[in-house]
């Protein structure tokens, strides 16, 4: 397989750290992600959104975005239930971080750490307030649980876990959130765990 | 089943579209989309996200994400295809919904059409741009097939036609995008298909 990659993105972070622990050998292609002007020219025939991660398969098949491509990965295995409700709950952790928590997470670490055009620090704060939003939705469903969906270790957490592991470099203070703090340890130890700098 | 719904949400539209196209009746509980002070009372033991669409099944138990829901109810049917690439590219568009087309499309007809406090005409716009890109993505991707995968009506379609087809209440000026408006069409004629309205 080959992956269109950035480093420093936990988007494509999450896909090297589910193969990782999957023990599937890939290709990696890093892309650029502050300067874009290639992106049509890369990934117009692979992925609509122009984005990384895009996966290519063995067949020469493409396939985008970084939870799909979890989900595809995960197919077949106890990372992805088989039964009908689990799997639902699976997805819905999975649209709540597209929606409810990267735009905010990622958005500020991406600026605070990577963009040549950040935006002011008032514009900063207000989207940072959004991740403390989310950052309080999952510290009240993880009191009392030790992973995201039935009590096991699932895509949700590889794919909530990429960027929540990293949300302080974006100045979000963690101290308050103990139930996080002890689900980010529990997905650490996880057989195959890389870091996002491997 | 029970609904936590709001008329004017496209979100929660896609849920009532498939549940008629299935023939599922359902309770419906309307949820103030402006005014949001109650959501914890209301949705905080159904939904991390305390947003509509949430779903309450025949069993008590919750369900939240619109698109989640919509894999939820389409399992096993031909809606959601069971071949795993297939499965996997449905997932992409629905991701691709939520990340780059929802905060754009529906945002923007958000503001124009509902919001008590919308911000400025500089703000709308370059939120705007954001919206004709998805657009953009859509159109190369559906020049040339009749649905967005396998060439079979899917939840995909659902997804992604919940928002499109109403883009013009948010001044989207839709004239050029004739493979979007040939796909509308496909869409507006499935069977048990409902306004928006109803």
């Amino acid at each position: 397989m080959l992956l269109y990659d950035s480093a420093v993105s936990g988007n494509c972070y999450k896909v090297r750290l589910l193969l990782s622990m999957q023990g599937i050998p890939f290709e990696r292609r890093e892309v650029d992600v502050v300067e874009r002007s290639d992106r049509m020219e890369l990934l117009g025939e692979l992925n609509p959104a122009l984005r990384v991660p895009t996966l290519v398969l063995d067949d020469g098949e493409p396939l985008a975005e970084s939870n799909a491509i979890l989900c595809y990965l995960a197919e077949g295995t106890e990372l992805l239930p088989a039964e009908r409700l689990a799997r639902a709950r699976v997805l819905q952790w999975l649209f709540f971080e597209q929606y409810s928590h990267e735009p905010y997470i990622a958005v500020v670490r991406f600026w605070v750490m990577f963009s040549a055009t950040p935006p002011t620090a008032t514009e900063i704060e207000a989207r940072r307030a959004g991740g403390y939003g989310a950052l309080d939705a999952m510290e009240r469903h993880l009191s009392g649980r030790t992973f995201l969906v039935g009590e096991r270790f699932t895509i949700a957490d590889i794919a909530l876990y990429a960027y929540t592991h990293v949300a302080h470099e974006g100045g979000f203070e963690m101290s308050g959130y103990g139930a996080i703090e002890r689900w980010l340890r529990r997905v650490d130890g996880q057989p195959g765990h890389i870091p996002i700098t491997a």
